[in-house]
């Protein structure tokens, strides 16, 4: 075959062949594709589109160019979550615990933040000792022994899209639905799950910032999860403005220590339950939201959620001693408060704003080479739809000697609009596709 | 600026502003974008095109990148001649003796062949001694010496475009009319004309097949020469068979030879007197096309152009003895014949075929790197329209020692259609665009 045919295919809108697109994933994974070649395939994909037979071929092609892993002999049925990102999406850390105590096994591997969205390794690394690098022989081991393993991508998993991400992320061909769908299901569907629920978020804080955008990418989802065989759930989520009240690192885990314990905030409470009744109800451990709800439940009241994560941060090398006490979590130095300049009704806390607010401080990364200040960003004290007097507080920024303080007091003041009511409020769930 | 983002607009088909162009050429000219960045931003130009504006920009950008020439100081007004390439197309060398002969300066830069199209560079290197390769001085000095060069592009002429085009060809971006145009035009642009003529052929052996898409190649080209003060005019000529008779190198010579002897096909001579006409129109030594034909057949009856040749054959170090002995050039040692199998009327003479044919035994070039064989090609003894009988010759395949000749053998006998009349002939000029 010749790559260049196939660019021109796919340049005039031509179909490519499930073997063209079998061939042509293996040949860059071996680099006997060179990037500038690559590179206008990806640009005409962008463009032109892949249909939902290329999408399935080129995602199953990319999950083959490396291990593909296989938990057989995990008894337990395996469902995994995935959010495509926000600003203060620290779901996966007490969803995990919750979902797993209640019988389901997680085999999930997180990302890295990058931009003004933070990332669930980012935020578990801020525990001391914690790891979240395993190989495949280890990964599989925590699995069986606990069911359920916070970790990040094995350079072994889905090779190719790690070359082509990078590339995508330097010629201008990141936000295509199809190149997303097939990046985030490939990595998915190589874990050997039974079921995937994915969380879309909408909003100025996600990818997708129309709803329209967002149904496109999760109906694209959960029919690549379909074609592969995997029963996939897609719920769109709202991310206008903050989930819970804090961005950060460790002030997440704090948050999310909050919701193990029963006295989280109720955005943040819902969308976990929400979500984790349908990896339950995939997973066959419950009939119906109902059934699902009154067992994640059980998992925080009976105190066994809290005990997983115990037993999960200790199995994983770090100290569970942060759950009894929070404190010993990395803080910053310094803060600096925002209040309203006006009383009025709480219109909109803008999640882009904070959150990019937020990364300045130094929770956040602008290049995979930077690093994260694990005890610096945000809390966000008021939410759409609250009342507010003049002098109220609506934020607190934890900064580390005022580095990035300047942008970030700017970006937070514009995040909120305050005004005369009445004010809407996005639904927390947009919709459901499934 | 951030090429990465004068990606995204292009994609999102947001015009790029003339800084960002200017800056994009000089930046990639400085090796400072690399290819995979450039690449995906050609095929989003390939795909969603550039207006008039940024079309004439990114040519005064690539035209700026390298040596532009300044000819102030030869008194004779200079207009060049440029064809999109075609089977049997050496109309440059009959008609640039003969506008040269009459007054005009041509700094011709001419290029070699490539599939199935031929190249001047490659046929005059056929006559021995001919040297094609000059720096700047000896360039400027020979064309104020001769009033003629014909002289192959230098290094300095347009790096841009030599890198640039390099990365097309390998990244399937080649035939967007922008990107030939500004290809064309910057090169042509650098050589410091008054005039430009460009011959745009339409048909099978051109690169543009269709009407249509000539006229959108002419349109836009004459847009930017306009753009960039230079009068340009364009002729869309036929190219759905061969102009002339021969098809290889050395034949051209001697066909170009029997022009300027006053005996060559007519197809040919029209050609050359249409083109050369406009270029004396343009360069303001002749009112209108038939005070400039009678001055071109005055080059021809004199020997003017033939005795303009010899000096600048002799010039640029060839034999000119091959103008009274065209045999001195190389011939192949064996050739085989292609006849009619029914009587009729020539239907056809597919140029690509034909022309395909004719690389196929050694006349052209599969790629940059491979070697022309200078005696091979083939001759086509019948014109679309021609009456034959069956057994007539149709044509002659001059080979070496069988190389390429089982393949031009059925490509050329597919090449023509012979049926019953009536039969429509193409217009040698199908338009003019000024």
């Amino acid at each position: 075959m010749n790559f260049i045919e196939l660019i021109e295919h796919k340049r005039e809108r031509v179909r490519l062949e499930d073997d063209e697109i079998e061939w042509m994933i293996a040949e860059y994974s071996a680099d006997r594709i060179p990037d500038y070649q690559m590179s206008s395939m990806l640009m005409a994909v962008f463009i032109n589109g892949l249909d939902a037979r290329e999408l399935a071929t080129w995602t199953d092609a990319m999950l083959h160019s490396g291990d593909v892993l296989d938990f057989s002999h995990v008894a337990a049925p395996k469902v995994d979550k995935h959010s495509t990102g926000g600003v203060g999406d620290k779901v996966s850390i007490p969803l995990a615990p919750m979902v797993a105590a209640a019988g389901i096994a997680i085999p999930m591997m997180s990302g890295r933040g990058l931009g003004h969205t933070g990332g669930t390794l980012d935020k578990l690394e801020t525990i001391p000792g914690f790891r979240t690098d395993f190989d495949k022989a280890e990964f599989s081991r925590l699995l069986e022994a606990h069911g359920l393993v916070l970790a990040g991508q094995s350079e072994t998993l889905v090779p190719a899209d790690r070359r082509m991400y990078a590339l995508r992320d330097v010629t201008g061909t990141v936000p295509s639905i199809p190149l997303i769908s097939s990046s985030i299901m490939s990595k998915k569907l190589a874990e050997g799950l039974d079921g995937l629920v994915l969380d879309v978020k909408v909003g100025s804080g996600a990818f997708t910032r129309e709803l329209r955008q967002a149904r496109e990418l999760a109906e694209t989802m959960v029919g690549v999860g379909r074609a592969h065989g995997v029963t996939t759930v897609a719920l769109i989520t709202d991310m206008s403005q903050p989930l819970g009240h804090e961005v950060g690192n460790a002030s997440e885990i704090r948050e999310s220590i909050d919701v193990l314990r029963g006295d989280g905030p109720p955005d943040l409470v819902e969308i976990v339950h929400r979500l984790g009744a349908e990896m339950l109800v995939l997973g066959g451990l419950a009939d119906d939201e109902t059934g699902a709800r009154a067992r994640l439940e059980e998992t925080i009241s009976s105190g066994a959620a809290m005990e997983k994560l115990a037993e999960v941060i200790t199995a994983q090398g770090g100290d569970a001693a942060v759950l009894d006490d929070p404190s010993i979590l990395p803080t910053a130095p310094d803060h600096e408060t925002i209040t309203a300049d006006r009383a009025g009704v709480v219109k909109g806390a803008d999640a882009l704003d904070i959150g990019v607010g937020a990364a300045r401080l130094g929770a956040g990364r602008e290049t995979m080479t930077d690093v994260i200040d694990p005890g610096v960003g945000t809390t966000v004290h008021v939410k759409v739809g609250d009342e507010v007097a003049e002098g109220d507080l609506l934020a607190t920024l934890h900064h580390n000697g005022g580095r990035g303080l300047e942008d970030a007091i700017r970006l937070t003041r514009r995040a909120f609009a305050i005004g005369p009511g009445p004010v809407s409020r996005e639904p927390l769930v947009h919709e459901e596709v499934r």
